[in-house]
């Protein structure tokens, strides 16, 4: 047993919306020591190329290459790491990797076209990206589940090569991600990490190829460098903290609630595992788990600060206004922990994933359930969309005009260019018109 | 006549890589003091609301409301200018308008789910975002065909409320654009500008409401501010100058192909002409029609700076070197000025949009055709998609375990979270295994 100091608070209270909002609220705040550096070694990058990333691996991965080569993991390195995981590890590594991958073939988008009454043909040409950088952080954060989300989405998308950079701490290579990037497909692996890695991704280097788009999470110098590299190369959202919200109608166990709490608060201090339930006595039952169940965690010390800190157990007056309060929270991860949850499905409007009814424990959806694991958080999936394919292909837009049709689409074009005062855009249009 | 030094190159030449990379290059600078006066512009409207508004529009707008409310443009205002434009220009807006939303109502993307063999559903929800502001320039820079452009793929998406930010300088409104906004449906209009405009979009104010995406082109001072508030709520593209890159295999008027690049070179001096083709006498006679039109163009001055600095007739061996040219230059309009050009649309990989054959004039794309005219810019095509509904809509990942998938799914991720040593993600979902 052990005390914890959880806020509770009642949605009927006056006071509500803006406990709901102070809540909410966090701090990202821009630390420009951390830009200064990042643009430093962006700058030593695009100008030293291989040499400044031998160096910066040397410095701040406390390992110096023998050669610009050996920065390279060849793929038999990473069948000799797939040797070594166990056939346990291998054979849910296969099953995840099977599973996302069907999940996302529904994704992908196939071009498109038309063809109007006189002959013109619009439509929308699909195509992948070239070529894609999956950043992999080294160390704890090591996840192979991540390279798994964010390798599978680009290989079913079609892109051609996809490049996987990973520091390796004191020379320390993790054996699960390397299998992981073997059973997803990885073209190449870069033991380099930091916001060098970024920058040799962004702009390439005589070892790294230049890519088109860099996903993947990191710590605060790589999402600096991401942001820097912006524009330079497409990138993916930039992470906050993760979050969970569970409504729960107060007909589930109440052991499972809390450890489904805690499967987010552990990540890290600054997680928010919210519960909403009309049932207060659900409520405490759900806050005894939490203090049942807290001194059992090998993560105790963080689940606690997180909980504390960022937690909380709302009462709401019934499960209607437990919708309204996911659409204001715009969660991450959503677990409608309730009886017939499609009822309550058309209710929601912003979630990053919706997990549905009492099984759908949220860690199943981090490693094998199919989707995603990379959500919106901090509230943008009211404008986000998790990983997807989508975000490895695009589009362009095709205009085959008949000679009829030009020539009409030309006098529409032709005063609207002239109201815009854009005379050659009339000319070039009236050009087309039929005498 | 007019002497015009424009650059032609040799895609043959072992120098023309290099040639081509120069010729595409841009720089964009960062202008510290532009960031400095958006931070303060958005640090009054968070802390001052409309109060800061007025003032900054008596400002920077040299014209002050008699009251917030002042600050609307009503729906009246919005009909009333829409009964002064003349019967042509109302008909060739309403005309485009239905073009454009037919064409776009082709992006909207379905919700979808399956269940698999143990009754576990997976699927996609998709959403429109709940509210939209849309940013369109004044002044010089104002084009009804921009409004149009941006707020059709969101009133196709779904969005409830779009909201439209206008300046006007001195007070004077701008009819067409009104005329714009009532045709495509925009809810509310405001008569505000610059960095203000966006913060007020971003964050809020009594009169103005917060948004969850902000689009559309503007100044400086607007695409900084953009990019300040980029992540407090989503921003479209910040778009670069604009490109045209032709391809013609010679049979093509060549007068037709002059104003066509000019329709590109006339927006501005840092737009971007080019010309390609395998046949050396009709490079030529391009060349000679660029000087016979020139002079008779409203904007010769832009256009000849333009062409001067940026544009370039190269000659290549065949039509197949062309397609490899346009794939480096990943150009923002692409014009296929051949026979048959289905037969060369499979070799493109990136383009924004694809105007197929001698009729498709690209400023046909601009006003009417359907496709959208916001489109990626500076070679951004290798990742990046036109403006599309796809842009105002979003996905959440849906996962119903039934009991027994989540059992077999439990094993899995109980195996993968142990080996990420995240125990409450593996204990929630051994909860879920059959015992």
């Amino acid at each position: 047993m052990s005390q914890i100091n959880i806020k509770q608070l009642d949605a009927q209270s006056p006071e509500f919306d803006q406990q709901l909002k102070e809540l909410l609220h966090t701090d990202l705040v821009v630390d420009h020591q951390v830009t200064t550096i990042v643009d430093d070694i962006i700058h030593r990058i695009k100008s030293e190329g291989d040499q400044a990333l031998i160096a910066l691996t040397g410095k701040l991965d406390r390992w110096t290459p023998d050669s610009v080569e050996a920065l390279e993991i060849t793929k038999q390195s990473q069948q000799e790491a797939l040797a070594r995981i166990s056939t346990a590890e291998r054979e849910a590594l296969e099953k995840a990797a099977e599973r996302v991958k069907s999940y996302h073939q529904h994704q992908l988008q196939d071009s498109w076209q038309y063809t109007e009454a006189d002959g013109t043909v619009l439509g929308q040409k699909v195509t992948p990206l070239d070529r894609v950088g999956v950043y992999v952080p080294g160390g704890k954060a090591s996840y192979p589940s991540s390279v798994l989300m964010n390798v599978m989405p680009a290989k079913v998308a079609g892109v051609e090569e996809v490049i996987m950079v990973v520091p390796t701490p004191d020379g320390d290579i993790n054996d699960l991600v390397l299998a992981a990037a073997a059973i997803s497909g990885v073209d190449r692996v870069f033991a380099i990490g930091g916001a060098q890695a970024v920058a040799a991704l962004a702009y390439g280097t005589d070892l790294v190829p230049k890519v088109d788009k860099i996903v993947g999470p990191g710590n605060v110098f790589v999402a600096s460098a991401k942001r820097a590299v912006f524009g330079q190369v497409a990138i993916d959202m930039i992470a906050g903290p993760s979050e969970i919200l569970v409504i729960c109608d107060g007909q589930t166990d109440p052991d499972w609630i809390a450890m489904d709490l805690f499967s987010q608060a552990e990540h890290d201090e600054m997680a928010q595992a919210i519960l909403v339930s009309p049932d207060q006595a659900f409520l405490d039952a759900v806050k005894a788990s939490i203090e049942k169940l807290l001194p059992t965690l090998s993560r105790e010390k963080i689940v606690k600060i997180s909980m504390e800190s960022r937690g909380a157990l709302i009462k709401c007056s019934d499960l209607d206004q437990a919708m309204d309060i996911a659409n204001v929270i715009a969660a991450e991860h959503l677990e409608l922990s309730v009886e017939n949850p499609e009822q309550w499905l058309p209710k929601i409007r912003h979630a990053g994933a919706i997990f549905m009814g009492r099984y759908a424990a949220e860690a199943l959806g981090d490693y094998c359930a199919g989707p995603n694991h990379v959500l919106p958080t901090s509230g943008t999936a009211r404008f986000s969309s998790p990983l997807g394919v989508y975000d490895f292909q695009k589009r362009s837009s095709i205009i085959h005009c008949s000679a009829d049709g030009a020539s009409e689409l030309g006098k529409v074009a032709s005063v609207l260019a002239r109201g815009e005062d854009l005379e050659a855009h009339a000319r070039s249009a009236e050009y087309r018109i039929k005498k």
